[in-house]
């Protein structure tokens, strides 16, 4: 790697300043080169100081590898072909030489930094490779650190209220048992108990697929929502009709999810009564829908759906509206997890009294499962909610990791004011450029902000140019979802990015 | 660890014979002690030579572990609370110093051994580190060596006729990844080909769950299979009401799988007519079913359904059924493939002359995904099959060196020999205790062998006191899944344990 910096041959240097060269790095390296493009230092050592383009993207050479890839595996969904042993921290490399500043990390799931030093320790150590090569059936054979693992890992950052795990594999098995455990919950309440043994019409009708064994009860969603894309999960995803075209679904209720108009502080009484509306509407649906409900799944921000928000009283409003209905409120915090909206859990923005029956998590967590508080949860027996694997201890390892990580550089805090500091400059930009950046949204939500472009897929597409890597959402939005590391020297280059972008649409 | 033997206070050695007290064993070290069970050596150097009982199981200190665990994750279905970084080979350890000799191996997921060297080489790989912390969401940012793992792993052992592949994380999302890409390939048909765009009220009616967007197709799968426990996967499933129970499924139909009679070369006509019978009911199923079949999923040999088996005549006849009605056919290999059955995929038993649509895989495999050959079983546009993650490099990479070590030890054709004697010991073990091993089944099929025991539950537990870990399947039946390590004087232990457990109970 030359430099880190544009080449001068023509293409534009992100701050207009040489940058030595400087050799490659390897995981043991110390990196001699301060950060050179603020005074601030960057929390990982070395870290590149600005993107640098130095061909199309892609270029030549990562051509190459995705014309091989693609006789086997499909590439129509490709978005960069990536090196990661050469990217770093919040840097994205590829085969040709490209650095671009990874704003999109992964569909938000890197949270602190590719290559981190302390991953590469962990990712090292003797527990992880145990964990890598005897990977257990943890329902049945769990390993005597398990409890451990998990005690100093996943449930260190339990919710509030919160404290047993299911683990899984990823945001969509996680939702999944989720639901099962919300209709096994809610079957048992019917049948009076857990000790009440189950008919003998119901294990026959089980067999079958049909009532009672196999009730009609229904999780409710809301409209634009996104929850995964297996059978169940994809029942509730209400997303974009590419993702659920041709594939079966269960005859489950959508709930409207509130439609904000911005800025929120001159839409006041208009927005209250959105969200009333739609909270009288979720009621309605709870009290009538024809295959009664188990339990509402809801995301704290609609992130595939657009970046939808709603405040914090619809929130609240809608665990009173379960509570009282005796339906289960499951938060999918898949996508808003660990830490980017400056809480832990987007869900502590809420200030509930009463915690959500169940919290869902992936992405970021680097694993996935649920949390939950409610001891009539566990199946009233064993073998009701198991799998062979049940989630991989080798991940949970990494996710300890991250969290030490997040502890040590007080990341969560971190991203709550860098998120300030960037909202107020894209605030700025949009009112500049206010056809480049509608609808500003995300304020106090750390760096989970997102934005309508009316040529958004472009807007996308050009940012590599400029050496960004940066995702969109829902029909027009660009949705920012910088790593945990991401300062304001990166927020800089992102926000001199997006000026240079709004000069050239 | 003081010995492998079990200590002389009372409790019997499985061989009968002193072994010297030996150290714990690191990942490096090279261990002195030669087996001394058998004059055969054994594949991992220094594996334990015989299993040592020194406590109940669970002794105290896994007690302590297990009521620790049990705070925080649900423990009734343990079976074992394991020290994996004292286990090794074919042998199991606890933390009371149990070491049992495994034929569970972690539900038939263990191929290599405990603590196998070259795995812990490629655990220590640096692509390994890269892959495990730099976690690529892999439909949009696969790395730039994602080609070449697929092939120098995955794909090297693709089941012949299918030379693609998408990766997924478990048994369950890879059949319902399967299952949707059927559901997507048949629609696709129906509609006129892949250039045909979707309806209007495809697109409406597919966000509201209802047809034709979410139209009422189904998969047919077999009474007594298992293809898992997903909201589409465990509507496959027909194993047990206590898988089901509860749970919402979809209108589905099943066909009977042939109930063959033992031993087989006495039930041949019998046999013969069931199997017509099933093959007939399949057709007709297809034929007919309310909710039209666009794929029907069939287990090789019905592995939690009870290890139920049919015959190659059967498998291609159902082929040719399949094709002539224009349906798809999904091998569920998720639990006979690599190795088990004495060859790669247990498909390969079969001689098909046309191959089957789909094969699914994951447990030996330590990754998960389905195998395809067919262009047309790539969605039409990108995006409809897809999801962040897409299974795990890191998984794929212990996959890679797994077919690596059953290549240099030519594990499958050693699991086929191996295979023979065991079930030739056993079958001469049912002739002097025909009520302790009924219905023997696996002949031919490796180390793949059953038996049912009227009192099985009694049976696996009892074995662990002298010795041996051991799973059950279906209402009645032993399995045996040991790993492909598995040699002729681990057979003569667990023989061995079969006759005192025979006399016993």
């Amino acid at each position: 790697m030359a430099s880190f910096l544009r080449a001068s041959s023509g293409l534009r240097s992100m701050t207009g300043r040489a940058v030595p060269a400087r050799s490659s790095f390897k995981y043991t390296s110390v990196r001699s080169l301060a950060s050179s493009s603020s005074t601030e230092s960057s929390f990982l050592a070395d870290e590149p100081v600005a993107p640098k383009v130095v061909t199309a993207i892609p270029g030549p050479k990562a051509q190459e590898h995705i014309a091989e890839l693609n006789k086997v595996f499909d590439t129509r969904s490709l978005n960069m072909l990536a090196n990661y042993q050469k990217s770093y921290g919040n840097y994205i490399s590829d085969p040709d030489g490209n650095i671009l500043l990874d704003v999109y990390a992964q569909i938000a799931s890197i949270p602190v930094g590719y290559n981190n030093p302390a991953l590469i320790e962990a990712a090292k150590s003797d527990q992880m490779i145990s964990a890598l090569i005897n990977r257990p059936a943890l329902g049945n054979f769990p390993s005597h650190d398990w409890a451990s693992i998990l005690e100093t890992g996943i449930l260190r950052v339990a919710p509030k209220g919160l404290d047993q795990v299911f683990t899984a594999m990823a945001g969509s098995d996680a939702n999944e048992t989720a639901y099962k455990a919300a209709f096994m919950w809610k079957k048992q309440q019917e049948r009076g108990g857990p000790d009440v043994d189950f008919t003998e019409q119901e294990l026959t009708s089980a067999m079958k697929n049909q009532k009672p064994g196999a009730p009609d009860l229904s999780i409710m969603s809301f409209k634009s929502g996104f929850h995964g894309r297996l059978f169940g999960s994809l029942s509730t995803t209400r997303s974009k009709p590419i993702h659920k075209l041709d594939i079966p679904a269960f005859d489950w209720p959508q709930c409207s999810f509130p439609n904000l108009r911005y800025p929120l502080e001159e839409h006041v009484e208009e927005n209250a009564a959105e969200e009333k509306r739609c909270l009288e509407e979720a009621e309605h649906l709870i009290k009538t829908y024809h295959n009664p409900v188990a339990a509402v799944v809801i995301e704290p921000i609609q992130s595939e759906g657009g970046d939808n928000h709603a405040s914090p009283a619809f929130f609240r409003g809608l665990r009173e509206i379960t509570r009282r209905n005796n339906v289960l409120l499951i938060v999918d915090e898949v996508q808003t997890g660990v830490g980017a909206t400056g809480k832990f859990w987007a869900h502590d923005h809420w200030n509930l009294q009463d915690p959500p029956d169940i919290v869902t998590f992936s992405k970021k967590a680097q694993t996935a499962g649920f949390y939950f508080g409610n001891p009539a949860l566990r199946p009233n027996k064993a073998y009701r909610q198991f799998n062979t694997w049940m989630g991989d201890p080798a991940r949970a390892i990494i996710f300890r990791a991250i969290i030490n990580e997040i502890e040590r550089l007080n990341l969560v805090e971190h991203t709550a004011k860098v998120g300030n500091y960037l909202y107020g400059e894209i605030e700025r930009l949009a009112k500049q450029y206010p056809e480049q950046f509608q609808n500003l949204r995300g304020k106090g939500q750390g760096t989970y902000i997102a934005f309508d472009n009316p040529k958004r897929d472009e807007f996308l597409l050009k940012a590599k140019t400029f050496g960004i890597n940066i995702g969109g959402c829902g029909p027009s939005a660009v949705r920012l979802r910088p790593m945990l590391i991401f300062q304001k020297h990166h927020a800089d280059i992102l926000l001199d990015g997006f000026e240079n972008l709004a000069k050239s649409l």
